[in-house]
């Protein structure tokens, strides 16, 4: 393994984030280009909220509640009580600090930067030296059909009502027209090793990998690609991604994300809990890598990317 | 005077939110309504900012800053940090408290309500029986013409340039096509009195009485109408309207305002500083009412209602 690599991840929120956070431990940093989900990025009150690139850029900067994975550390909620004094939509808790983040977004933004060129001057002003690239410039909204129900976007399945109805299909709005961000063909196509991070695969990777010429991509160079799982044994360390594998009709378990990725990847990495199952894995068609994929803190998730590095 | 008779203020800021605080202490609140220019309001970061609506509405619900007269007591100002920390704009100074109206009102805005939807929603939620009326839901933005430069939004020249250029020029963009917002012309018809606040006649009292209809109205019924100087001893108690009476060719005096209002108020209260100009107002043809106009407590804001409804 040469250190000059470049590797290229494909990155949804908290499981992505916390991968990222240990790659940066033993890569090179400038080498690292995460490709991170923008379906799930909506409006509130006005302001553009990018709940994926928010995540990641607060864990690369330092600045995540450890407790959640998401949302600022130290953060405070003097707005967010005084506009539910006022009667107002407070679902989405708005933290004070994160409340800064979109204003400086929405700001720029009807300032006519693009989403790339904001990401990148967050990531400065962070001290972040990772490449992060917003999947897409464009709109690209997650909607999820749910049970006896009709068509909702992601916040209101994933917030608002906490992924507690099952779901029966799926669609992301806007991505036949998307254009892939700048870099982002050129992240994939340069990169010496893909890795799909441990992010959910319908809500976090598919708006990703559906993304004209993405997914195309991907699985040409399919030999370099790894994916990691975000399924331990049956189930999801955080969110609806198992739940969602057995409703949408795949199989629960790191199978089921096998057969999702089989024409993406070359190779699955899964945790020891499922390591009687790698041989169904390979059955798939990919190469199981089996190793701790519980990233409980900074060192696991170093050790983590080591192994996937090792395996690429 | 009777005690049911409906008083209509027609209000900008500060001036006007300390003239209403009185009114309502000596007069049945619902009997008074506030037309609220509008044309200070303006976007940032996304966000609808309606200054004059704010300052008014935090006066009148007892949330107000007592030191400067706008934004809001006990302040705090998190996200202005963290915003100044990434690099954003923060020349606006939105405390914390203040913002949470910005994201309720612009969230209202987004599900479709108007400026005078939300302005009762949020007069109901902090308890003001008073009504307040924006001029209009249409967007109107004053600019001004600075020496030496160009076309200028009014809050570039009122905050960020803390009205230090010398304007040469005024107009409002929108005004022709604005209609005055739902009940401004019923609560014009129908008051018993009409009182212009001690408000900068050019930047808050001009943006309303140039919608269509209102200054009409109120030139008819002048005989109702009896205006406040905000011009006491030749100055502005606070904000540019002296100098931009000398800027645009007015005398800065109170016979500089009576000269503006000669044709909509049949009469003008000055402070007893300017009682010997009294005979100069009485000659633009205004009645000049010589009394108290400083209101440096809500006791003195009283008591200048008090006379202003004495003498309607």
């Amino acid at each position: 393994m040469s250190e000059d690599r470049r590797i290229t991840v494909v990155a949804g929120g908290v499981g992505a984030a916390k991968f990222l956070r240990g790659l940066v431990q033993v890569h090179p940093n400038h080498l690292v280009t995460a490709l991170v989900n923008v379906a799930d990025d909506f409006r509130l009150h006005g302001l553009a909220i990018s709940p994926d690139l928010d995540t990641v850029t607060y864990t690369l900067g330092g600045l995540v509640n450890p407790e959640t994975g998401w949302g600022r550390a130290n953060e405070s909620w003097r707005v967010r009580d005084e506009l539910e004094r006022l009667g107002g939509e407070t679902w989405f808790n708005l933290g004070d600090l994160d409340l800064a983040v979109h204003l400086y977004r929405t700001q720029r933004i009807s300032n006519g930067a693009t989403l790339t060129e904001i990401t990148k001057e967050i990531c400065e002003r962070l001290g972040i030296e990772a490449q992060l690239l917003p999947a897409s410039n464009q709109e690209i909204r997650s909607q999820l059909k749910l049970e006896g129900g009709g068509w909702v976007d992601f916040q209101d399945y994933f917030v608002a009502q906490q992924h507690s109805v099952p779901v029966e299909n799926l669609r992301f709005r806007g991505i036949e027209e998307a254009l892939p961000g700048p870099s982002v063909i050129a992240s994939l196509e340069e990169a010496d090793a893909i890795v799909i991070a441990p992010s959910n695969p319908f809500v976090s990777v598919k708006p990703v990998l559906e993304i004209t010429g993405v997914g195309e991509i991907i699985k040409r160079r399919r030999e370099k690609v790894v994916a990691i799982s975000p399924i331990i044994g049956g189930a999801a360390l955080k969110g609806p991604a198992s739940r969602m594998l057995e409703e949408l009709g795949f199989e629960s378990s790191v199978v089921g994300v096998a057969s999702l990725y089989r024409e993406f990847a070359s190779a699955l990495v899964i945790d020891h809990a499922d390591a009687k199952l790698a041989a169904q894995v390979e059955a798939t068609g990919l190469r199981s890598v089996v190793t701790d994929t519980i990233m409980s803190d900074i060192d696991r998730a170093a050790a983590l990317a080591k192994a996937v590095l090792g395996n690429t």
